[in-house]
């Protein structure tokens, strides 16, 4: 498999979940600087031109949450989702859908408000107000959705790459990790394990 | 099983999903005109203070997405989803996710331009732009994503009643379904289902 993503995007959840799966992959980098994710080459691979995307020898597939699905999915030994079951299942796809469906918005209002409006006056509105609203979002996960000390609680799962990902944007959203302490400890947990290290070290090469 | 809605919203999907698969559900009508979503009952139940909400006797399911997969895992013999094959699974995923995540917020820019902004310019300038953010959302589909004649194909899945769901709120955001020959087909077809007619009747009641 090959997985298309770029730096600082919510692709490197993907690519930490398919180094805890242990998966047989190779990370390829899109370079945003030079606006290769609208390149012919790639709008051929992922129409979207956004990463990431997961090439497999089936097809690729896009968007976070089924990706990090088919990863669990596909490799059961690596114990990333609870695939028998549906209720444990459900929760855990509730808590990636809440991080693609409001926390990445949310986030994105902050450099990408050309993709909603048109004035730099909405674009400024939009980005003073990321950090009410990023920590609006943190302030659920803290309360109600982290069961820790992992997201769904004993058991490691692909909602701890995702989480670990968003969390890493709020210091740039002007949101301070610290106001949320089950956040924060999870950040932390997460960043002293061997998958995660050796991803952050490979997208920084 | 008990699905909390209002009309007009998302929570058509899973609405039309829980008929479509033969489940025992009853749906219970949030009254969004009296802010009941926002009542001390209602958060307790989803602190979110959004519908849909899936009540199940292991606990309560939120996010379309999520809930839709529930459905389609725990009703097997409906066929709502290629619950055998993960590619497949990971494909009828990514285009839910989509939905969620790219499409549902641009539609929402026209009415709640307030969760990501605070100047009524703005929130002019975000209404603006829907017609366009919504356009180029269906000619992505259009061209991309419905395979037809159900959106993954010869298969009828959860995936249809999400993209229904959203394609009837074109007309309000300023944009001619007709554009769009396979979404106006497929929403065509939708219209005609006996779970779809009957749902609909439901929630106008």
């Amino acid at each position: 498999m090959k997985l298309y993503y770029a730096r600082g995007t919510c692709a490197l959840a993907s690519h930490i979940a398919l180094e805890e799966a242990g998966a047989a992959y190779e990370a390829v980098p899109v370079d945003f600087a030079a606006n290769a994710q609208r390149s012919e080459d790639y709008l051929a691979l992922n129409p979207k031109g956004r990463v990431p995307a997961l090439v497999t020898d089936a097809g690729v597939i896009t968007e976070t949450p089924a990706i990090l699905a088919f990863i669990a999915q596909t490799h059961p030994q690596a114990g990333l989702a609870p695939l028998d079951d549906p209720f444990a299942f459900a929760r855990l796809q509730a808590f990636n859908s809440y991080l693609c469906s409001t926390v990445h918005p949310a986030h994105a209002h902050r450099m990408r408000g050309y993709r909603w409006a048109d004035e730099e006056s909405s674009f400024a509105d939009m980005r003073r107000k990321v950090p009410q609203t990023m920590a609006d979002c943190f302030a659920l996960i803290e309360a109600e959705l982290l069961a820790g000390p992992w997201v769904m609680g004993e058991v490691y799962s692909v909602a701890d790459p995702y989480l670990f990902t968003i969390a890493g944007w709020l210091e740039g959203d002007g949101v301070d990790i610290g106001r949320f302490p089950k956040v924060a400890g999870h950040y932390e947990r997460m960043g002293e394990r061997a998958a995660v290290r050796k991803v952050l070290a490979e997208e920084a090469a």
